[in-house]
């Protein structure tokens, strides 16, 4: 398996976030082939206070092979203009990660 | 379904982090009841370059009140004390999130 990760920090304007993320980020994502989608907001820490990112969205692909080509894609090109409007409008940033099992 | 993510950065002894994690540290954290475990090796960033961490732990569960009662357990307390020798003993630090379906 493989994996693609994007973290995002807190929104300076989360409503404005979520409702772009819900209504054109996801749906757009889900367009790239092979990538089935986790996305998960992040509420806090186990000691409490406020935790390090927003809301962590993972791609996973049954194969490397799998997540070259979808990055190859122009769904994936699509998607990752979307994200680059995404951070610029809604005031955050997004770290990027690709890994594989441990 | 609820999330705890942890995100270890660079252990200054990646050999010794691996081998303490896979032998010790992930049997421990597979006591814990309700969760599920998955862990990513990160390799890169979609546009080449050092990732800003070099594993990721994600263990879900059914429910916020399992999470809960997970966090709340002797077997995550000993997982916790494991994982603050892992981060001393390989020079690595650990950030801890929790959360939800978005």
């Amino acid at each position: 398996m493989a994996s693609l990760v994007v973290l995002y920090t807190k929104p300076a304007d989360p409503e404005g976030f979520d409702a772009h993320y819900r209504d054109t980020h996801l749906p757009l994502a889900q367009t790239v082939p092979g990538a089935t989608w986790t996305v998960t907001r992040m509420t806090g820490t186990p000691r409490g206070g406020d935790p390090a990112y927003y809301l962590m969205a993972t791609a996973t692909f049954a194969s490397d092979a799998d997540l070259q080509a979808a990055m190859a894609s122009p769904q994936m090109r699509e998607t990752g203009r979307d994200a680059a409007q995404l951070t610029k409008d809604y005031g955050t940033e997004a770290t990027m990660l690709v890994g594989g099992d441990f």
